[in-house]
């Protein structure tokens, strides 16, 4: 359907800024979505992105919830046959990530993972690069325009840091599912991010941890699904090493209503 | 013979910094372009980033000259299967360039132009966006460490500036002839960049001129091809409201010797 859509000339909405696009395709991909997996499981529970803007919880309760992102990068999505798009979905059987789906559009690449049983990429195991030294790692962050003058000033200052560190380099591809894959399949070292949500990261979660690589808060402690930050990395001295260069700013909780 | 080096575990060199790596392959594929290129036309000239490293002219003469890149995003071609990887050519017979050739190997795309023919993506035509609002745009840049604390300083303050603006959204792809077919195809608006070589841009030149794009000088003047700086645009308006944001370091040129 995505595939489909890129081909198109597509009407775009605007969401609350001008780099937080949503289409009519991140909406009907949702519903195809959640209609499918209803049908099979209908007692579960669902998060999603579009439903969540429509008003819908995004609090995890003891049922089994599937956490969806139908398009992750609608930035790029927008700018049709941009490089890195990602279609997400992923079980969270709380307390824990069952298993992760990320499907790469453009580059037709389907990740997934289930919790042991490992990490693949359209079916072949991939695990993380292993790279222990932060000079020598490529380094994935993204960055936008925050209308908070002091997060801003934090953001672009934490970039700075990690350049100056210095780092082999950094990119901002523009999806932060796919990025997360870059780092389970080896192409990258490290991502981090602060202010994205949990349908970002749940899939690319259980993709990154089961391919070997370390997930941690942006303090060092331990990963929090709702917290919407996160660092993973090929190796626990890069994750430490990064989660000690970054200063953190306030980005709310997914958990909270309201 | 860059997809099949990007299968194999990759000895790297280290040329400058840890952002500037060079391999085998990419010395490889600049001997093969020459050597072809050679047997073919005799008396034309070169420039080729891998023969300038070892000290070979970089002055363009009146003599026709082929500019050519082996690899660009060398740093991405490490992290083998990274997304954006670009294999460079182009003739320039001076003072205009004839024609460019930017080949995006991950993505077996391949970008040709030739002047006053137009421009194409594996032989379909290809322009660009056509955006003219500024705050609509996808744009494009890289940064990397610089050992310039005054340089380095003004490169973060420029993306500051155009995230201020505010746009749409910046990417970091990693390959600047990548970047100008990006735009040159309608995927991105936007690309500006200071302190890359001729080899870097001379490809993407034809492209996105011949695809119906700006190009420009950082200045806002004249495009120099050996000025080692760019804006790329979708429209004359989003290059010059780029010009204007940007804060100019000094780069050295590609034809001062030493």
């Amino acid at each position: 359907m995505i595939r489909e859509a890129l081909q198109k000339d597509i009407a775009v909405m605007q969401k609350s800024s001008p780099v937080d696009l949503v289409t009519e395709t991140d909406q009907k991909v949702e519903q195809l979505i959640i209609s499918s997996i209803k049908g099979k499981y209908p007692t579960h529970s669902f998060i999603g992105e579009e439903s969540v803007a429509a008003g819908a919880s995004s609090v995890l309760t003891d049922n089994p919830t599937w956490i969806i992102d139908p398009i992750d990068g609608t930035t790029n999505f927008r700018s049709s046959r941009f490089a890195l798009i990602g279609a997400v979905f992923c079980a969270a059987f709380w307390p824990q990530i069952e298993f992760g789906i990320v499907y790469s559009c453009i580059e037709d690449k389907m990740y997934t993972a289930r919790r042991g049983k490992g990490a693949f990429c359209n079916g072949v195991p991939i695990k993380v690069s292993g790279q222990q030294d932060i000079n020598q790692s490529m380094v994935l962050t993204e960055m936008g325009f925050k209308n908070d003058p002091e997060h801003f000033q934090t953001l672009l200052a934490n970039i700075r840091t990690i350049l100056t560190i210095p780092v082999h380099g950094i990119r901002c591809p523009g999806s932060a599912a796919v990025n997360m894959c870059l780092v389970a399949c080896g192409s990258a070292d490290a991502y981090y991010h602060m202010g994205i949500h949990c349908w970002d990261m749940a899939g690319g979660a259980a993709i990154v941890t089961e391919a070997g690589g370390v997930i941690m808060d942006v303090s060092g402690g331990p990963f929090d699904l709702m917290s919407r930050r996160l660092i993973v990395a090929s190796s626990r001295a890069i994750a430490d090493r990064i989660a000690k260069a970054i200063t953190e700013f306030p980005v709310g909780r997914d958990d909270v209503e309201g």
